[in-house]
């Protein structure tokens, strides 16, 4: 468990008694700080999957974004749960899709200038997924869509924008944080918040209270 | 101005170049929070009116709570106002309604268990107005609305909520944070989550744009 990182007290916890172990397969730090906002108490570990690889494929195999998404979660709870016999693994995945094209993260500012470019004055979604994994199986699964509409942007409102958001933007599929300097981008969102940080929390706690992870 | 409030630096600042001066005619943390956060530099001032006198009036007078949020959001900015000759000034209010009955925030941990006993198993709205004043005139307003339904709560779950969540809970209509332990009151939120928190963003930023406070 080399891997476990340390995950930040934002709010007292709010558990049940006695409840399972609890890890969230994740190295989103958006993921991370929604969970422990909520009063959960978790070990944090990102899985070592290739998900720019595992995407093409299931993209060649004619997968929706949704699917790629769902199956993405699964495999990184998967991976983490080995590791953590008895305990319930988190997986979570989000895909951004625009017109049938699907983003990755940007490496750099280029490439995030280049990922506002393409998603100005259209609608895109945040195709997102979250699973729950015990002893290698799969307990439970969630998937959501959320619908983003960006307005036209020139291309010194990117810069500007970019400049004023750092390099946090790289950390995001859109380039960009809703919570954030990010709002100045859209014109309207459609759907939950906690989809659009890529994790479906409200369904997540309904799990987790029927097993007694959180009191009901 | 000398009840205006520094207002914490949560993210660089993404304004238009000689953008007028823009005051938040309102005390919430949350809504200055969101401002804030959003890249917006802006002075805070708490509008000296008295909130429960007017609401009970509006309400007598046969208002709707969404009516009296947007009344209330015009006092506070143009009281406010008088101060900031030439400034742009929000206003910004909330009502919390459960099937025609009116929420203020709870003065204590009695009142916020009282409060979350109420609204257990129900569905509550959240009438939310935002309106933009200069020079004594209202140059902008908008009305939004959201639906949270809550779970049944056992008074233990309630407790322990209280417990976890702390006194924050008392800076907030429902006693609850969403972005919080709040969240593992609910069942479903419809609508924006920035009208959750008190301030419908996006279309504020749509008029900041077109007033030249944000660049576009």
């Amino acid at each position: 468990m080399s891997n476990a990182t340390a995950v930040p007290q934002v709010s007292a916890p709010l558990m049940a008694p006695e409840a399972p172990v609890l890890v969230l397969a994740s190295a989103s730090t958006a993921r991370r700080k929604v969970l422990a906002a909520a009063g959960l108490r978790f070990e944090a570990e990102a899985a070592a999957v290739d998900e720019t690889a595992v995407k093409e494929s299931l993209k060649a195999e004619g997968a929706t974004a949704l699917q790629a998404a769902e199956t993405l979660a699964e495999l990184k709870a998967q991976r983490v749960a080995v590791k953590y016999p008895g305990a319930l693994v988190i997986g979570a995945d989000q895909i951004l899709s625009c017109n049938d094209v699907w983003f990755d993260k940007p490496p750099d500012g280029d490439h995030a200038a280049a990922h506002l470019r393409a998603l100005s004055g259209k609608t895109h979604e945040l195709n997102t997924a979250v699973c729950a994994v015990r002893n290698g199986a799969r307990a439970w699964h969630h998937n959501a869509v959320a619908r983003l509409t960006m307005r036209a942007l020139s291309n010194t409102f990117i810069a500007a924008y970019l400049e004023a958001a750092g390099p946090e933007v790289l950390t995001s599929v859109g380039a960009y944080q809703l919570e954030g300097q990010g709002a100045q981008l859209f014109t309207a969102v459609e759907g939950d918040f906690f989809t659009v940080l890529g994790l479906p929390l409200l369904p997540l706690l309904d799990f987790l209270r029927a097993n007694k992870v959180v009191p009901s």
